[in-house]
């Protein structure tokens, strides 16, 4: 008898593989990036470079050359629907600010919904060879070690990521840190929405939340954070939904209600 | 003829082997830090663990060694005068914080004192492997690369570093983010001050603001921004001054006036 590898394992095997052929390649783009054109797209603030779109491209390639019949979303090229009910979810470079300015703090984040379900996420971080990789069922894992979320940590005794964009206004941001310290918090933004989510799930931040972001950023941290144990605020996958942004929140069992309260949510 | 090493130039040689040897003992704390005990100081954000006293211990000792004569402040065990007309300036692990919580932005910071004046700055940070090291009119270098700002660089086209502790209100915290938000700038916060500064230097952040700050947190920090072509809201060291907090603002040229306005200096 010849045992199947099953359709998720076989993608959950891939987007690992792939993760880290993609890092690779980024990181050549980071080690020389005092060569790369930076472009802006909505702002000043809001850059992309051939990195990304290149990076991009090499992970559409290598998903249509075995799953053909999957969609996929990317933050540059955009949507492809598929026929098997797999939909990849990728942002090739994710803290592309911090990347064209020469901070370690970005990543490649993949994701693979089900039924509009995450149903894996992989993250890699290049610059620290960090891997972190979640399937549905089979726990979240961090370079090989398995993550479980600590319940005794909360928003006053550990650390919450934060992000914002310019969808939503100063004020507001600026609102979100100040309940955020008032309650106790303390915060960090790292530049990376999906490396904090990663985060999240290793229990190095105890929660991250960020008012507007897009399914490529936190899909593929959603799944790691739940697969350790923690919760995330749902993320709206149905239709045209899926290319819209929404509200971001994950945490720690500890922390929840904590930034439920802060977030509104 | 026998040539002689100034007191600076063996000062600053002294200070770049110490920041490389003390950054290696505390990633061997960093790297087994499931066994640290971490103890909190003025709240329960504000940590310290047996890594940052022991690192200190080892500045310390090392340079007594060789220089007994020159006065020591750390932030661990406080100020020794000298008599030598130089003061190192230590914070053996800045960004305890992340430390702790396993995120790698965190760093060694020494800086020497001469006459009230920082003649020395040196940052190491052991989880990227980089070296920033300046002394007064030897220019600002980093692993061997000299670092020279971009006076195109503004607020508006780059990232801004901000800080915060609780010596400032929840709701100040929220308005300088606001502000920047507002003027169009954007913001990180990495967790260690002393290594945000390192990046304005590197040109990595434009500029850098947290409205008080300790002295082992920021004159390394401020000579490397002074020696890459920066500029420096003046931090004062004479007498009881050096060891209590005030603010710090440090930028490249085409950021100083939008930040000094921000923060109200």
């Amino acid at each position: 008898m010849i045992s199947q590898i099953s359709g998720l394992d076989a993608r959950f095997a891939l987007a690992k593989t792939i993760a880290k052929e993609a890092g690779a390649v980024a990181l050549g783009y980071f080690n020389t990036r005092d060569t790369l054109v930076v472009e802006t797209k909505r702002d000043a603030q809001d850059v992309v470079s051939i990195a990304d779109r290149e990076v991009e491209n090499l992970i559409r390639a290598r998903v249509a050359n075995i799953h053909a019949e999957d969609g996929f979303l990317g933050e540059e090229y955009g949507l492809v629907e598929g026929q098997s009910g797999y939909t990849w979810i990728v942002d090739p470079i994710d803290g592309t600010s911090p990347f064209v300015n020469g901070m370690p703090n970005w990543c490649v984040s993949i994701a693979v919904l089900q039924n509009g379900e995450p149903v894996i996420g992989v993250i890699f971080s290049p610059c620290h060879d960090e891997l972190y990789a979640a399937a549905k069922g089979q726990g979240a894992i961090l370079n090989g070690k398995l993550l479980s979320l600590d319940p005794s940590r909360t928003i006053r005794n550990a650390v919450t990521g934060i992000g914002a964009n310019n969808y939503v206004s100063p004020a507001a941001v600026g609102k979100i840190v100040e309940s955020l310290l008032e309650a106790g918090g303390n915060f960090v933004r790292n530049g990376s929405g999906a490396l904090m989510l990663a985060y999240v799930a290793a229990g190095r931040l105890v929660g991250y939340y960020e008012p507007c972001m897009h399914a490529w950023d936190c899909l593929a941290g959603y799944c790691l954070v739940h697969e350790a144990g923690g919760w995330c605020h749902p993320f709206p996958t149905a239709g045209e939904r899926l290319t819209r942004g929404a509200p971001v929140l994950a945490a720690g069992p500890g922390a929840r209600e904590d930034l439920a309260k802060i977030a509104g949510l």
